[in-house]
């Protein structure tokens, strides 16, 4: 007899795989962990997939093979993706969010922990079938957004980092000038932060000139980068040209300035001429 | 007929839970997900419970009352946690992560999304029974483990900045004396990021004189905070008097100087006296 019974498997099995998205775990291991015949745990994974996916929480793709296995695609379902960033422009649009010198508040929602799950859910969505071995962003701000990308991607996270710090060895470091303020700034990364010609994505919480994008792409040609797309939470509409071309935003912040007395954010959507 | 069986459901409510720690999800919401009846969620519930617990994945609670549901407390067995820092350890006494100056590097542990994955559950595990309002940490490096932490707490994150930033609005600013250094910094935090009175933990990388943490702590105080812990992955042995009593690290990085050939880290458990 089975020690656990086929429906405590089945959630073993799901709490495993939602426990290490986009990684695959072997038969071997759900057959040892749980000690059942691989055969079963064939059975099992089959009523795992069916269930995650009636649900539209996510996808389960199965490997097959001697080091076969499944594993768990956290795809979110277009409405519900829809449906979350009209959430985020309505508690966006609140006027007490507007900042003295024409700033957005914005910095609970990127430091909520539900907020931050599910924003770093959707844009690991939209790179899940490429094969990308860094998330990579700029200190601070952008911070839990992109590790929560990396966690849904399983990639490690690389940080950017301002002026050049010592505590990490060799760095690399680049000047740029910040489109915004027109200062020159020094940005730098740890020689072993990455390897050489790795595929990336860079992910940031705002954009606005697309000055710090542009900085971020030129560091990480010294590493021979490879870089995939760049994620944002929001781009504001003003500039319309941008230092950047290729970008994908969640939300477009229509002009704020310090006489706004009112904020405009829509979501963006792919194909959208806005940009 | 119900829509989903038994098992199936079962999965849907272990991805949900393990998609929420710390969250009480209502009877009601299995109820509406799954169109089932609230007396056949609560049996699924019980099977859950025994699953999770049996596997030493976590606990379960259930909360009774007319809001009644459940709640995935994300607690790490203590073999399991003991097991997981060894290995960290191991891997950082490689003598290549030596850096000049005498720095270790550890970086790729705290940027990788797996391991800071496991970090923030152990550290969210000591705080899980505390009533915490906010989980803060400094600007740069503590950002990953302190997120993964307030991920598993279900608590917003908290991030102190060095300098003074406009684009938050009004801020709170002080100066400390940086232990490391002795040189004089200034930190602050937007007036809106946490509200008066609130009970905060602190999560940050590494300590070593405790400088920054007390820097924290007299920030906090501006906001009548009540600090409920501090927690930090790596605390170096020296100096031994540090500005910060209690303080709770997982780890001990014996002395390491410029002239290290070799690098001893250590588990802290609870109640040694190395520190």
């Amino acid at each position: 007899m089975e020690k656990f019974k086929r429906n405590e498997r089945i959630g073993a099995i799901i709490k495993v795989l939602a426990d290490h998205p986009n990684q695959v775990i072997t038969y071997n291991y759900f057959s040892e962990l749980l000690t059942a015949a691989k055969s079963s745990i064939s059975e099992d994974v089959a009523v795992v997939k069916k269930t995650i996916e009636e649900l539209k929480m996510g996808k389960v793709e199965t490997v097959s093979g001697a080091a076969g296995g499944v594993k768990y695609i956290p795809v979110l379902d277009n409405s519900d993706r829809e449906q979350f960033i009209d959430e985020m422009c309505t508690m966006l649009q609140d006027q007490n969010r507007i900042i003295s010198g024409g700033y957005l508040y914005y910095t609970d929602i990127i430091y909520s922990s539900e907020y931050v799950d599910r924003i770093g859910k959707i844009i690991a969505g939209d790179y899940i079938y490429k094969d990308i071995d860094y998330v990579v962003t700029m200190e601070t701000k952008g911070i839990p957004i992109a590790m929560m990308t990396a966690r849904y991607l399983n990639r490690p996270l690389v940080i950017v980092r301002r002026g050049n710090k010592v505590t990490d060895g060799a760095t690399v470091s680049i000047n740029y000038i910040s489109g915004t303020s027109s200062t020159v700034r020094t940005i730098s990364l740890p020689k072993r932060s990455l390897k050489d010609g790795s595929k990336v994505i860079i992910v940031d919480d705002f954009m606005k000139g697309g000055g710090t994008a542009l900085g971020i792409i030129n560091l990480l040609k010294e590493f021979n980068t490879i870089v995939e797309g760049i994620s944002v939470l929001i781009a504001s509409e003003a500039p319309q040209n941008k230092l950047i071309k290729d970008y994908e935003p969640l939300m477009i912040l229509k002009n704020l300035n310090s006489n706004s007395e009112a904020i405009e954010i829509v979501p963006y959507k792919k194909g959208d001429t806005v940009l």
